[in-house]
């Protein structure tokens, strides 16, 4: 562990004391890059998904794109609204597991808690994928790399993300601002571009089976894929605490300012792709370019330095998106876990500042999602959506259950009201238009999650019962005896020859041999050192350290059973961590090999090398 | 660590006792089924080896083929004869390394020790590409997932051998069979057929440039290509201990038979496939098929029966194969690592009585480098013989100067000096023709290891002299203070609290509180029970566990430096190992916290949980 533990200081710098916590707070600028890149890029595949709907349809189908962005927009004003009395009524944070568990109950925290999850899972997955698109729309040669580029990406967000929060804003802002900034150039110059001229119609060969009709259900399924624009939204009211104060205040700005970016960017993309007639590719087809490379060399030209920007700054944003889960999971697992759904290992902080344990989780998970989807966005998405409306509709409904509670019923409650049925009714529309092409994976998963909530607070309710002190339960009697390990004589365990007498008079030394011919030389370095301790000589034949050892232990207990017996290993600890190779740890098999016996400590006695 | 080794227990059985390692010794059965299978799958690559060389000089080189089989005959019989010396020389085994340690010295020693464990790794990778190559020849469309499965093979054969040495035993010997029977019959199936009919002509396409000439350097290329089937043949030797008493003539009879079979089969299927005019494919080719495959279709017809069986015993002999590596690996890191230059934790028996650590090294290594060539056998094997060769040379020449030593310079003597010297050209000749096509890596791969036993042994001889106890040392006086960690009130800890005070009369229990509010609860439950340990109430502003600890603790050194600090930290052991990652054992952070603090001892008492 230690070994482990050097090379993790070697990597990762040294450890922030935990008197600096109060500075690790993010200021609104930082905040936006490390909160709103979630939201901010999904621009980067939404336009794609909805008109990889639209082009089944054919061209009149095509032209509705700028329709259900408008539409997209509003439904966003109806969320951010909401998301709004979420912040200033949580400044604590929690999003919408704190919401739902409070108003609505456990059984409701638990669904948007599952529901989260997995959603800053898919989050990374989605984020990465589609950013490892826009790298290979620029440098095709990479198409077929795209699986072990988007591992590697998740493996060096993981290790920027155990560095700290502070650190991460810092290498987070300027790329989200170079998004933004090289986004709204992009939709800029293709509606000033694009006014002047008439509509370049688009290029759609029909399906086999002839185009799709243009029904409700249709429309629905296309207004749900836009809905993926709409996720990481959640993120800032999730992260309230870690603005500077007051959290709300800032919080809340950094929201408004998101979705403003946001609108403008999606309703810009999508006019300016449907203006233009550009159509998607399927991932599948060689030299794959997204709708966003396409529409980068309409405007800029083919390879052009704006195209070359537009790709990067677009890699760089879905990068940071990915990182936003990273800032969200750890934390809503450390809820979690305190509540006592998710192991307690999640709960702590890590020597970093961050949660370094829900960290490792996500970046495994979501590596898994990666190699399982073949790194293609597009079939990933369908199981995206539903988690995020989930966690709306559970976090909307309990802030109307709070106001009318507190028996506030005006305005505030309305706008909840509105957000709950508005982003309920779009679960039941993204679960029924997305079901069959992956969306019932979310179902299960959430179903599984939860099983595994319920699984765990179980195990710790009863852990509680069980452990919890009677009236009638008394302090044991314990006597302690102690067996040193001795290897042969050597410096390094001097001192644990003096600690194992300080601790008992009843002390042995223990030396297991496996050449019998050198046992003579111990047995004369341990009376010149050993003092008074007597030393027990174990052969063992057939090579076998720990075996020995461990039945002599059980005689010993065999004879008085009341007996701990403390087994004192002298450790070596290496100057340098590559010598750690060089030296095992006795006490781990012989841990190991002990098994359950109830009697018996293994205590290291650790020296130091030069 | 316990919940790794439950799931150990779970998937590898109980481990088997020290007592019961004489049952593991290996029948003459099974010890051919285990340490030849090695040498005998050669047979399927080694033909085709020869043959991509004789190809690129034309027709008139590929009739050569037989000749160039019956040549590695004889140098077989040259080999053997020198291998029987030393088995019976050295029974307790141990093979080149040894030899030459005891009898040319050190340095030559580390020569032979590096060889062969490269060797070891490259039998496995070899062994495991050819088998998958064997199973893509019969089944096409498993073409594309070669690495993948060569990797999922390693892995099985890394499951069955950390099972132990006898159920390695008893699971190889039908295939082994299988596959000497299988060859055998295919052997002669094509000498009776062919010997009737005149021979099939090749077509030989000539390669860019037109055909190679023949010259000298060409023959020893193709001659070179064929010592790949004498891979193996010291498997015997290094393993002889683990053949049944008496180890030396049961070792020598399986090495001889081994010799034999490996005869026959080479040079029969070297023949047939002369005889047929079977031309080899390059393995980049799509519908790739061994030549052995080729000759099970030419004599049984396109994917019948005979054709399916050679090529599932071919598959399954070539995976045994890479299983005698994981008999002769560790055995021999073992050996290494008792000398100092391998890590100790390479030395000691695993509780399965084969050598775990070993095992586990073996797997990695190889592994790495099926994914690095791509899981194809041409690629590999130019890295592969001349590592064997080096250790075959170092070992008889070690003979010669044990015979001269001895002043027995009869035959014996005679007959390992003409091994050394046919194995010493042979070397030099592999490196030559080889050097550009891979044999580089090996020689830097043998310096880069000898490099690091040099290492190694350097430091495990400064240790010595840096840990010797000299006249004036003395043993220190330790006071020891004990601080018993109290996460709350419950049953589990009783113990500990007894446990704590019965190792000394300067205890305290410290409690770090995240939650002020929870302070007074804790103080009650702990005037009821802690009898007269006083309580140290820590606060945790910032919510760590560990730093509020680790600073009362340096307080506490700084008072009284000579002090030892045990910390006794209560651990719940679930029943169920699936638990375990519902438990976090909170001496693991604070180890790491205290990092170098020389005066503080961390021990759990663990607690059983029903």
């Amino acid at each position: 562990m230690l070994g482990l533990q050097n090379i993790k200081r070697l990597l990762l710098g040294k450890p922030i004391a935990t008197k600096h916590a109060h500075d690790e707070r993010l200021s609104n600028v930082l905040g936006l890059a490390v909160f709103a890149s979630d939201a901010l890029s999904s621009v980067a595949y939404a336009t794609e998904e909805v008109l990889l709907i639209l082009v089944l349809a054919g061209t009149a189908a095509f032209n509705g794109l700028s329709t259900i962005a408008w539409a997209l927009c509003g439904l966003l004003v109806i969320i951010v609204s909401s998301y709004y009395q979420t912040v200033h009524a949580y400044p604590e944070g929690g999003g919408s597991y704190s919401v739902s568990k409070a108003n609505l109950g456990a059984g409701a925290g638990k669904i948007a808690g599952a529901a989260l999850l997995l959603d800053y899972v898919l989050t990374v997955s989605v984020s990465v994928a589609s950013g490892v698109s826009a790298l290979t729309s620029a440098a095709p040669q990479l198409e077929h790399m795209k699986v072990p580029l988007a591992v590697f990406v998740v493996i060096f967000i993981t290790y920027l993300n155990l560095r700290g929060a502070k650190e991460s804003g810092m290498v987070f802002a300027i790329p989200t601002y170079a998004f933004i900034v090289s986004t709204l150039v992009l939709v800029v110059v293709g509606v000033v571009q694009g006014i002047g001229h008439p509509a370049v119609a688009p290029v759609i060969t029909a399906p086999k089976g002839g185009f799709h009709e243009i029904t409700l259900f249709f429309i629905l399924r296309a207004f749900a894929a836009s809905c993926t624009a709409m996720t990481g939204i959640e993120a800032v009211s999730n992260g309230t605490q870690a603005f500077r104060k007051p959290e709300a205040v800032n919080a809340s700005k950094v929201l408004i300012q998101l979705a403003l970016l946001l609108s403008v960017m999606f309703v810009g993309m999508s006019w300016s792709a449907q203006h233009y007639g550009i159509v998607p590719h399927e991932a599948s087809e060689p030299g794959y370019m997204t709708v966003m490379a396409q529409l980068a060399t309409r405007l800029y030209g083919a390879n052009s330095l704006g195209f070359w920007i537009t790709q990067i700054t677009t890699f760089m944003i879905l990068f940071l998106a990915a990182n936003t889960s990273f800032a969200g999971f750890p934390r809503l697992a450390s809820l979690l876990a305190k509540d006592g759904y998710l192991p307690r290992s999640l709960m702590s902080l890590g020597d970093k500042l961050v949660f370094n344990n829900g960290i490792i989780v996500l970046a495994g998970l979501s590596c898994v999602l990666i190699v399982a989807f073949g790194a293609d966005t597009h079939n990933l998405i369908p199981l995206y959506a539903v988690g995020v409306f989930t966690a709306f509709t559970m976090s909307q409904s309990g802030m109307v259950v709070r106001w009318k509670r507190m028996g506030k019923t005006g305005l505030p409650m309305i706008i909840n009201a509105i957000g709950a049925i508005a982003t309920g009714v779009m679960t039941i529309v993204l679960s029924a238009t997305k079901f069959a092409e992956g969306a019932w994976v979310t179902i299960f998963a959430v179903i599984g999650v939860i099983l595994f909530f319920n699984w765990s607070s179980r195990h710790y309710r009863y852990l509680a019962t069980q452990l919890s002190v009677d009236e009638d339960d008394t302090l044991p009697e314990v006597k302690t005896m102690v067996i040193l390990l001795v290897p042969r004589m050597h410096k390094g365990i001097l001192r644990a020859i003096a600690y194992a007498k300080s601790l008992s008079q009843d002390c042995r030394a223990v030396h297991v041999t496996l050449d019998p011919s050198g046992v003579q030389h111990v047995k004369e370095d341990w009376i010149k050192f050993g003092s008074d301790i007597p030393l027990v000589i174990l052969e063992s034949p057939y090579r076998s350290l720990v075996e020995p050892l461990v039945e002599y232990i059980d005689e010993t207990i065999a004879i008085e059973p009341g007996m701990m017996v403390t087994v004192i290993v002298p450790q070596a600890i290496p100057k340098y961590p590559w010598h750690r190779i060089l030296h095992n740890n006795a006490a781990v098999p012989f841990l190991r090999a002990l098994g359950g016996r109830r009697n018996v400590v293994v205590t290291n006695v650790r020296y130091f090398l030069k």
